[in-house]
């Protein structure tokens, strides 16, 4: 797993994981209808990597998004994901915010973002994080990177490096898993 | 056709293929909508390879998934699967239901699935399966990789190396052929 | 192009093209909502080929497939192709029909499928051809083989190829055009 | 970033964009339900280019397809591109009369395109552009090409080219950014 340069004592400390939703949680492809934006297409993977995350790693989610959340709500609720910021413009703000709501520093925060207005969020984090497509920008900046493009697989990396450093990767005891 | 290392015995032996769904029979992408998972994406040809496995290889077919079943539903009638279990979070406790309620023992049945949480299952079947894009762990554990990736003819191919083990591949006389 | 082995000759005679369409004008994808199959994904360039092939190289059209045909039929009353023949368990006899209700001889049509019960219809036209990713058993007996696959531009080098050795490619006068 | 060969000069004088729809700002796959095209998937960082350019790069933005527009406009809207022509057979008058209303001159107005109904717009304007995989007509023609494909980047990397001859890029305040 790619997380050479990241220090394990890092990745331990983590305690909130926040998500950007498109580029990020979905390969970025809006389907939009006649009468607007009308779904998104997560990765069951991601899903299962983050609900193990949860369980296992006791790390707590967040997403943040610059546009609407609707699309994102049914699928975070799904994945126990309560803390849903969307239309947010302001990104660095937001996070901290968002740490402050769920009392956790950001000194123990990650971020996975991969576009340009991602970085204000990605450069006030411990830990910031990039799918393997990200925008070039991004990929200068975070300090891990994916082997896997966004909605592919990007996600649940994050999930299983953070938990290898944590409690192990796979969970010991696989069975009764939640949905993913 | 990658089934070196599988006996042709055992192939011969398999009555009863299970399918896990999100990853396997699908590329993994959940598409939501605002009232949430609103359809999946399956593989034509995928499809066509269970319809000729049934017909001619006398095989039962079932699917087991960790999630809500009912976008699976109309699919599987279609392919004349009757034995659909949804919401499964003990996938190694269902298979065993499966295979004693269609009166196949484990030693005669194959198992595809992608991720960690199917390898109890994995773990219970004489023919374990998995995608060429299947989890690390998954891969390292399966008996049968395909060459193909989940929704894009992985479950096409188990249908034609058991079929070729057992009748020949592809059946003799193609025609009439069900619709796929 | 790859229109290499074909005779110029043959390409010129053709003059009624029928198509498949789960894996020959898609990519082989199945959208499936609660209520079954919900929509078909198509290739804009594809169309604009079909069109471009009525128009100028005065080819006639149909569409044969094995599944429903009312996802279709849209799509193809936007290309002008009348003739969309569903529900097709014998493709062999269907193109039979196909060829003598438009008044064409199967010596001069042309028909393009990707999967094995497309080949008993593959195997009455003078002009047999398939996307790049069909399956093998297909691709082992066509006598045209696209360089692109289903729904990614399988169809349109077809017509290109159809079009070069009737009356030229591109068309001479490219404006106007109607929408694709 | 591949403006080699094209001026800086052209580049700064360019203030209008216009953008072919289907194969240009989406990948070309169109999606039929049992009403006819249902919806098009657009890229959020393609969506995020615009804005920037808009609000860094002072360019107007339009549209233009040969199809029905409707799915557009609401993307469209999102991206304030107030100026959207849908049902257009003959490109090269259409873009004739965008350039006049919007008042920029063709001198100083771009076209992305991939198909050969889009040489009469490309011919016309000083700036002809294509993603890397538009129609080989077209990316013979094409006085800029894109490294990226259509509906994944491609739009985003024109963007991203005339800021960096204009103002620079990426903006140099990244925050507050409107949604993409």
């Amino acid at each position: 797993m790619p997380n050479d340069g990241v220090p394990r004592e890092l990745l331990r400390r983590i305690r909130l994981v926040v998500l950007d939703v498109d580029g990020t949680m979905t390969d970025g492809r809006l389907y939009y209808g006649a009468q607007g934006e009308a779904f998104k297409a997560f990765d069951v993977r991601d899903g299962h990597g983050l609900r193990l995350l949860q369980l296992y790693g006791g790390v707590k989610l967040a997403v943040l998004t610059g546009r609407r959340a609707d699309l994102v709500e049914q699928r975070c609720r799904e994945l126990s994901i309560d803390h849903v910021v969307g239309q947010s413009r302001a990104k660095g703000a937001a996070i901290e915010r968002i740490a402050a709501d769920l009392a956790v520093p950001l000194a123990e925060t990650a971020f996975m973002g991969d576009d340009v207005n991602d970085l204000p969020a990605l450069r006030k984090v411990a830990l910031s994080c990039a799918p393997a497509d990200a925008a070039d920008e991004v990929l200068r900046e975070v300090r891990w990177i994916s082997l896997r493009p966004a909605g592919r697989g990007a996600v649940r990396e994050l999930c299983e490096v953070l938990l290898a450093a944590k409690t192990g990767w796979p969970p010991p005891e696989p069975e009764p898993l939640p949905a993913g």
